[in-house]
């Protein structure tokens, strides 16, 4: 069913120098001890590379605003959005997943052979049975590797965190061949007119996971928080748009935060205690922090959330100088009060502006400029921390991530960046690969907001059509990205690839 | 929006005497091993324990046949099928996981402290977001426990071999605490009226999974075969039921059993060479079969196929006498030449019947008594096997697995059943946990066709409603049941517990 099938490379390890141990020979020696039934974890375990694809369209918030007849600033300063980008109905999340998967692949020059694991995180569901992985698997037909392992996860915008911790785990267990895995998130993040819709946003990024990492997960430093809730979700299924609950999913998602910096913060006392080191983890111990974004403004609140944290888990804070001046008001307080208190979240996003403009900012290019993209958004957010950053100010820093999926599953964990920011290291190739990101964004047609509204519209009357031809001009995608041509009478999708 | 929530209860470890250091010491283990950056893989990770659920009602294939005026053995000896086990409408996915879930921890008397991962496969989606695991999370309420990872995976019926894949990798992995992962998979399989009706069912099978396990995943021994088909699908995201292309699924299905066998002997063979051996592998080195069972007929006929690639790996088969005695005129075909050929597929049938009988047929008493379970499938002919053999026939041997989601993925992996047959030892009481499967299936009630055809047309008007109260009596439920008692307006499900 896909017409253009893309050209085997050779490996990424080879030009990148990063894969010090030619995968058949890692493959040998995981064999070996395979067959002694022991075995050790290989060295930092993490991400290699990173790819974004983001449409090529967008409109501008300000002037959603003034189409939507709402108060000038509403998107704009409220939800802290700039622009947002968005598909005509010829991209769907299978042709957002090829082209992010292949930008991977041919930039890397990456063998196909050499990849042994791929999956994908979406909640852009299109078949209830069939997985955007097997769709992927057409990349590979040249290469004729087909022992792919990994299928696609589901969960809201969590499914992206949940690819990359199955791959790490892949990577340090016994099935490890010695390959890479490839993790992919996408989605089209798409709302009925009304309240939710400026906080949209489609896009889909690609992670190269294996050992020697730039970005290493950080062992045993994870904590996760799920629940049973309501407050996002997509029942109807014969439509794209979610049923939300606006002020619940923010109360879920500030709660989800709370849980998962507390057992976060217990495995890092726990390993420094081990280490004869006594003292409480705060924000200080994160470089830099980012997060799932729905909108760039819960994200500021989420950093006076963690400021919050702190304060409460001090055992005896200088509220006459310093960070927690004037906060001496709040001392006592329970975090499950606080969900809706204004006076402590304006309190808090007060006292923690120095710590957001400078550990979490430069992470909101691409949410501010495309929108909540669900699964990837925060690995865009690391995307644009990465791309405005220099390697020395990376070098051996801790970055934080909280990832939220409503309904609900949330983490949050660690990245630990290598400490060879000399030119030519994995680090520098990681963040030169993304050095482009704000010329790319700049490089996107601007789209009046009826135009959006009526492609939005069309979008709407033509999802899930059998036997149709999508709407939708190749003169608004990027050269290289993969788009959907066709639907058959049977439903069966056809994809063909813009020229690079 | 769950009514009743259930009991933490005694460790299962502490009864069971499997969890031979308590999780708190393991975790303590783990993580100083991760503090040191290296770690080793733990022994024996497998499956501890396994529950089973089935609807409490089935339709008789012979009557079906006779109901849909096919010509008598249709189903019964062309399909290979005897009963189908079907829920009315107030079963639904999420239902079915929350009985096996807390099935397996009550009967285990595990504490829901003990639980560090719990993941679901399922192709029964009915939300695009909000996933089966974090419904499950209710269960865990009481407990306060809410740091388990693991999310839903989909790829048609692969998604349970899926999620046993990531928590065996979990537990070999720097991010595992020491304590158990669950692997949940359900789903319900329903089809249209006409041919593929028959080949439904509905279920849901729930693993323990954690080291010192009876049942262990030989490391190293997988074989993976994924590729992108529109064999089975479910495009019609407003319907239960599938698209499917019939002889096109038997095609991928049988060409995936080829690849996955080819890859995994390599690597068995690989492990023997470095230990000295010299030799093919062949069906000898598994003393059970099981496999993926869309119908009986199509296992036995894939028993042959093995055979078949048997056959054609050796370099001089005796064809005079023995197995392949009157093989010779199939000697040099290809594989690829060989799917849709009748004489074949007798041939090598016929040679392996006794194969079959021995090593297979024991698997598929749920297959053909409950039908398609869809994720669970392979997994009941695990059940069903254990619930049939002795701890002697049992104790050592390797069981082959080869498990098939269409749009395809699939793989070819091994059990190594523990030694130890001892009264008392894990591998008894894993036993004697699944002895009841014949009696719990005698257990149910029989449906006339007419009352069948009339239940699934109920579920068929009524599937996806808001506002609604579903179709079904708590009286068509085995005790201890979970149900779906209301839809709301805003689609959140509310669920009960028959009680036990």
């Amino acid at each position: 069913m896909l017409r253009l099938v893309s050209r085997a490379a050779r490996c990424w390890g080879a030009r990148r120098g990063l894969a010090r141990v030619h995968p058949a020979a890692m493959q040998q020696a995981c064999l070996s001890s395979t067959a002694a039934g022991t075995g050790t974890w290989p060295k930092d375990v993490g991400i290699l590379a990173l790819e974004v694809y983001f449409p090529a369209q967008y409109v501008e918030q300000s002037e959603l605003e003034s189409y939507d007849g709402v108060e000038a600033g509403k998107y704009t300063r409220g939800l802290g959005q700039q622009q947002m980008g968005f598909c005509a109905a010829h991209e769907d999340i299978n042709s957002l997943c090829l082209t992010v998967v292949q930008r991977l692949v041919e930039r890397g020059r990456l063998s196909w052979d050499a990849i042994g694991r791929l999956e994908v995180g979406t909640e852009t569901v299109i078949d209830k049975s069939k997985a955007v992985k097997t769709v992927l698997m057409e990349l590979f037909r040249e290469s004729g590797n087909t022992d792919v392992e990994g299928i696609d996860t589901t969960n809201a915008c969590y499914g992206g965190t949940a690819s990359l911790f199955n791959a790490a785990s892949w990577v340090e267990s016994s099935a490890w061949d010695g390959r890479y895995a490839v993790v992919v998130c996408g989605d089209i993040a798409v709302y009925a007119t009304g309240n939710a819709r400026p906080t949209g946003g489609a896009g889909a990024i690609a992670m190269l996971v294996g050992p020697n990492a730039p970005l290493v997960l950080e062992r045993g430093l994870r904590g996760t928080h799920m629940e049973h809730a309501y407050d996002f979700y997509k029942p109807d299924l014969s439509s794209e748009y979610p049923v939300v609950d606006g002020p619940l999913s923010i109360q879920c998602y500030l709660r989800a935060l709370d849980r998962c910096y507390a057992v976060y913060r217990r495995k890092a006392e726990s390993q420094w205690q081990q280490a004869g080191i006594q003292r409480p983890f705060t924000l200080d111990d994160f470089k830099f922090i980012i997060f799932h974004t729905p909108f760039c403004k819960l994200v500021q609140k989420s950093v006076g959330r963690l400021l919050l944290n702190d304060f409460l888990a001090a055992t005896n804070p200088d509220t006459a100088s310093g960070l927690y001046k004037g906060l001496q008001p709040f001392r006592g307080m329970k975090l499950e009060d606080t969900y809706t208190s204004k006076e402590v979240e304006k309190a808090f996003q007060t006292a923690s502006q120095e710590i957001f403009n400078q550990k979490t900012k430069p992470s909101l290019l691409l949410s501010s400029r495309n929108g909540n993209m669900y699964t990837p958004s925060m690995y865009g957010c690391l995307a644009s921390l990465l791309a405005q950053c220099s390697a020395q100010d990376l070098a051996g820093s801790r970055i934080g991530a909280f990832s939220y999926g409503s309904g609900l599953a949330a983490s949050m964990f660690s990245l630990r960046v290598s400490q060879d920011a000399a030119p030519g290291s994995p680090l520098d190739k990681l963040l030169s690969s993304l050095a482009d990101l704000p010329a790319r964004l700049d490089a996107r047609k601007r789209v009046a907001p009826q135009d959006f509204a009526d492609i939005m519209k069309r979008r709407e009357e033509t999802h899930h059509l059998a036997n149709h031809t999508p709407h939708g001009s190749q003169a608004d995608l990027f050269p290289g990205t993969w788009y959907l041509e066709r639907v058959d009478d049977k439903y069966r999708r056809q994809y063909a690839r813009k020229p690079m």
